[in-house]
């Protein structure tokens, strides 16, 4: 049900109870949707948590949730350095391969997890996602190893532009440095956060429930609903974190939500 | 006399001679054509070089033309450094507006001679090029800028993917910053080096040449070569810097200079 040509709708009581009645789980994602929000939707939904924040292991985010009042099991949680370390293993990369990481703890902890060992050795894949402490070394050595290295895989976590590090201004995401190593390497990465279906692949094989049944809720267009969009999710657009309702509303904008809302509480008082 | 469908012919005795009686004046990039060389040419000939390296103002190049004993006036030389600042000249950028450079010292002298003053204040301008010292802080302000001051202009010195920092590796080149502000952009700059126009038209004002009597001569296909090209100068490749002869002879390379020979002392040898 792919509803990016048509007009998005305001959500309502009424049209909430039907896409609630429709769906089983509800794929979420967390910054600007749910670190806004102070409570949780419950009602025998399934929650997954879908975040291309690179920077924080699944581990860490429900440390996160857990800071906030919320039992989240790491199981729930699907972020793209999760989905880094997963693609890794679909592929069957050689443990005895070094991976190089640019990017922060969150990569390095997943790697770990999957049994990858970054850095030291023959580099056989460049990991790259938001890092704040980039510099030109890094870019140096990641642009070494996938020009010269034979095979050497190039992996973006994800590409988005900017993310909220702070709530005052929008900080360079790990779009920045993933377009950084593609200009030095004049090679287009393999991305495995959202909107990419690898993600979505992986998540389907761990819950029985088909695409129609879910409903993806995030706030950005060209990630989240995209996502959602791509995999024939129902999409809940929520204004509480990068898209405005101007930019939604932009003619030049492509991507329709079915619904949209102002904040994730909406969906919990309309429900009701 | 755009020779990019034709094949290149090795440069020899007498199709040297044939260039030299047809053209006033050589272009000549700088890093992987002038510093190996250690001869130049004389013989009645205008000598212009075009580099797209933004380290270093035309003076730091002058000197170091002086270092190894060759003696070259600075009008003479056309960095990429020096293009960012006329492009702002050109524009009548306001002098009250500053610049935010992203880049290392050629810029900022450039700039100054130009009477543009950089960082602090309103920043109406990001001039982006190569730095050994990028890091998220200088990535970020130049987003900001870019996103956030109305009619913020966004340049870039050059798009060189990579660059010789040293004789055993390539680096990333100021391509690599620039992609960086573009994936947290998500816009294009505008490009003052070669191989854009600007920096032709504003040679050709200098000097009361024309294109088709001049000679671009380098050692890279998709910026001197295709720079000479675009304006209908005659090219020479030299492949003593970065593009081999089996990259020259690949199938996939669509860029043909009219000439090519190994290093520039071959153009010396003939001509004499």
């Amino acid at each position: 049900m792919n509803s990016s040509l048509s007009q998005s709708q305001l959500l309502s009581r009424q049209n909430a109870n039907q896409l609630l009645d429709s769906i089983e789980a509800f794929l979420f994602d967390c910054d600007g949707v749910i670190w806004k929000g102070d409570k949780l939707i419950d009602g025998g939904k399934k929650l997954v948590f879908v975040t291309n924040n690179s920077t924080k292991s699944r581990k860490q985010y429900a440390d996160k949730f857990l800071s906030l009042g919320i039992s989240v099991s790491e199981d729930e949680i699907f972020s793209s350095s999760f989905a880094a370390a997963m693609y890794l293993q679909l592929i069957n990369f050689p443990k005895h391969k070094k991976v190089y990481v640019i990017g922060e703890q969150g990569i390095l902890e997943e790697l770990q997890l999957a049994g990858f060992t970054a850095l030291g050795g023959p580099v056989g894949a460049v990991v790259v996602g938001l890092d704040q402490y980039i510099n030109y070394y890094k870019l140096q050595y990641g642009t070494l190893c996938i020009r010269e290295n034979p095979g050497c895989l190039f992996i973006a976590t994800n590409r988005d532009a900017v993310g909220h590090m702070t709530d005052l201004q929008e900080w360079p995401g790990a779009g920045c440095m993933v377009a950084a190593i593609c200009g030095s390497t004049q090679k287009e990465p393999i991305v495995v956060g959202k909107p990419s279906n690898f993600l979505m692949e992986f998540l389907l094989k761990k819950f029985d429930i088909s695409c129609s049944k879910m409903c993806m809720v995030g706030d950005r267009l060209d990630t989240d609903i995209l996502f959602g969009q791509n995999a024939g999710c129902r999409t809940l657009l929520v204004l509480s974190g990068v898209t405005t309702q101007s930019a939604l509303e932009d003619p030049s904008n492509k991507t329709q939500p079915e619904y949209y809302t102002s904040t994730l509480s909406d969906i919990l008082d309309l429900m009701t």
